[in-house]
């Protein structure tokens, strides 16, 4: 058949995982831990199954989960949504997105991305009619120039998707970007469609900037979060979105039909971990912090440039001193020949992206990061 | 925001199991187990997340669930899928239906379904663009008429859905439907999406005819299925389409921006079950027409006249006898006043539905089937 997306291939995530396995290399390119979620969280999962939760879960979301996403958006920014109305479960942070867009995209609808951006935004907005307007951000501190924004703006503009902490850059808004935007979009019906999803990995000193605590804004917000990074757990495929209930209801009704509900057993299992121990998410910018600081010392004695790590399990490097190939080409060499596998940054940009970087996860036991490390330091 | 669905509300299921929950009624409407799956199964959940299987799967589904899915349609319909290229895992059925109609249908796209059709189909559609075709087929056999389905067919047919076992009407197609399908269509590009999540709960003398059978048919087709139904499990959320190589690479393309992947250790879990106890599956009709026989009987004490049912764990009963409501209203009183909840059929259709039908789901201890009976005999 004719393809609706005929410009797209199998994500870099999935090729990059592959070529790794097939060369044994060091896995840094998709992001996961190579190490497993609190014991807590997987023996409340093994007992509700036991227990004969394993039938549809609401389509909202199960209630005690709702109720502790809740709890902890109060905790954390000051603000707490409605369990019923405006927080919805979701099949990952993925299927948040991607009913957000498709619930708020109108065919000829322009929606302004940040380049690099993440790759599952464009092809949502692409099926849901809708056009995408790039505004390129610069190393090594990719900042948005709001003259330059303000500037993207126009009737058609419907809305905004950010990241922040930022995959791929680990870069992190702050309070007074949301300011910004506030001030640029202010008087025109634009939706703000906020990707969070690393929101407990900030190492910024005044920690996450969440658009849900900026209260303009979040009266037009979809503010997007998943569990798989939060708890170690990516496969689990748990997410979720909290946005005003007229556009929850929105929302809801393009979720039912994409997947209905979430997986029951993980939902009540996830419940159960937010509600028992806080301590963990608390206590999580600080246990990656330590992995960063390890990995950034250990790669100093390299040639590769390490750029400034705010958020995310992700680190930029510059590899420029070391060679002029093309990013794809080079992540493809540190792979088959040095046993690290990266992630180009130019696959996240829609136009040609001049600079020479790759993004590397650290979200892996010390004993990785120390190989990888080992084997970046010999380039 | 302005709605996309602005004619939907909320799903049935939702709002019959809701009111059911509410008046503490027997709850017959949505169709869900009030049994549990095999402990087989949990256990092997349990192990895998305990042994660390909990990182994303591969985007297309674990390969081992790949693998005992295309024994298992070598098995049952005389041919195997290429586990890598033709089946790929999804969040329940309702992703993979809502993942092949995104990648198949086009703007201005014809799609003809056959009413009553299960009410995740015409959102899709109409996300997609395309429009809906409605072939209303007649109780108590509701089979389709072949000469009016060839009077629909026009220049702009895209795609025909069709659903076997059928949920709400119990009935199946069989292998002279295929026939005349193919006949109908073979001249013209036209795909075919196939609906068969209740594959193992048929009750015909010659099985669950599949399109996977059809070896000219399968060439364009979509067969949807998920283990909810076969494992008694309908919240773990693990359902698979198979397809031609050339359409599975437009549905992954799809697939990969609607949800990525799929819950790692339930997929796992599944394989394991898949591999070790075929005899479940094979066994399921057996285990189910205990139910429907049982049923049955009971209700042949009311006034409600049941119709032949040969698959899926619904039965539909016509109440003319007992009242003149409309189905919604009938259902409603039903709930509140009698303790029973079920679903009206209308619900299923979008032209006027004159008939006087509700749908009651018997997968359910038969303590549950022989108290629901015991209700229903008092109407
Ligand atoms: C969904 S696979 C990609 C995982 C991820 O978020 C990343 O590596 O950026
Ligand atoms: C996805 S909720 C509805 C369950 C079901 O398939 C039905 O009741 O028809």
């Amino acid at each position: 058949p004719e393809s609706k997306l005929p410009s797209l291939g199998t994500t870099i995530f999935t090729q990059m995982s592959a070529l790794a396995q097939q060369h044994k290399a060091i896995n840094l390119s998709q992001g996961f831990p190579d190490f497993d979620g609190p014991r807590y969280l997987q023996e409340r999962l093994a007992w509700h199954v036991a227990r004969g939760a394993n039938q549809y879960a609401p389509m909202t979301g199960a209630q005690p989960l709702r109720e502790a996403i809740s709890r902890k958006t109060a905790e954390l920014y000051g603000w707490q949504p409605d369990a019923n109305s405006e927080i919805t479960v979701t099949a990952g942070a993925t299927e948040a997105l991607y009913a957000a867009i498709t619930a708020l995209v109108r065919t000829g609808d322009e929606v302004i991305c940040f380049d690099p951006s993440y790759d599952s935004y464009a092809p949502a907005i692409e099926l849901a009619g809708g056009v995408v307007k790039r505004l390129a951000l610069q190393p090594p501190h990719f900042r948005v120039d709001w003259a330059a924004f303000k500037n993207m703006l126009t009737p058609k503009t419907r809305m905004v998707i950010l990241n922040t902490p930022h995959n791929p850059t680990a870069t992190v808004w702050q309070q007074s970007d949301f300011a910004q935007l506030w001030q640029a979009i202010a008087d025109q019906e634009i939706y703000v469609l906020s990707d969070e999803v690393y929101e407990h990995i900030c190492f910024a000193p005044d920690g996450h900037a969440s658009v849900l605590a900026h209260e303009a804004l979040r009266e037009r917000a979809v503010a997007v979060s998943s569990f798989g990074k939060t708890y170690h757990m990516t496969g689990w495929k748990v997410g979720y979105c909290v946005a005003p209930a007229a556009i929850s209801a929105e929302i809801r009704k393009i979720h039912q039909y994409l997947t209905f509900s979430v997986n029951t057993p993980a939902q009540l299992a996830l419940a159960d971990m937010l509600e028992a121990e806080p301590e963990h998410y608390r206590a999580l910018p600080a246990f990656y912090q330590a992995k960063r600081d390890r990995f950034v010392q250990a790669l100093s004695a390299s040639r590769l440039e390490v750029l400034p790590c705010s958020g995310t399990y992700f680190l930029l490097a510059d590899y420029s001193a070391i060679s002029d190939m093309d990013d794809v080409s080079f992540c493809r060499w540190l792979t088959t020949e040095h046993g690290v596998a990266a992630i180009p940054l130019s696959v996240f940009c829609a136009d040609p992206f001049p600079h020479k970087l790759i993004r590397l996860c650290f979200a892996k036991q010390e004993a990785t990061l120390d190989a990888a490390a080992e084997r970046l330091v010999k380039l």
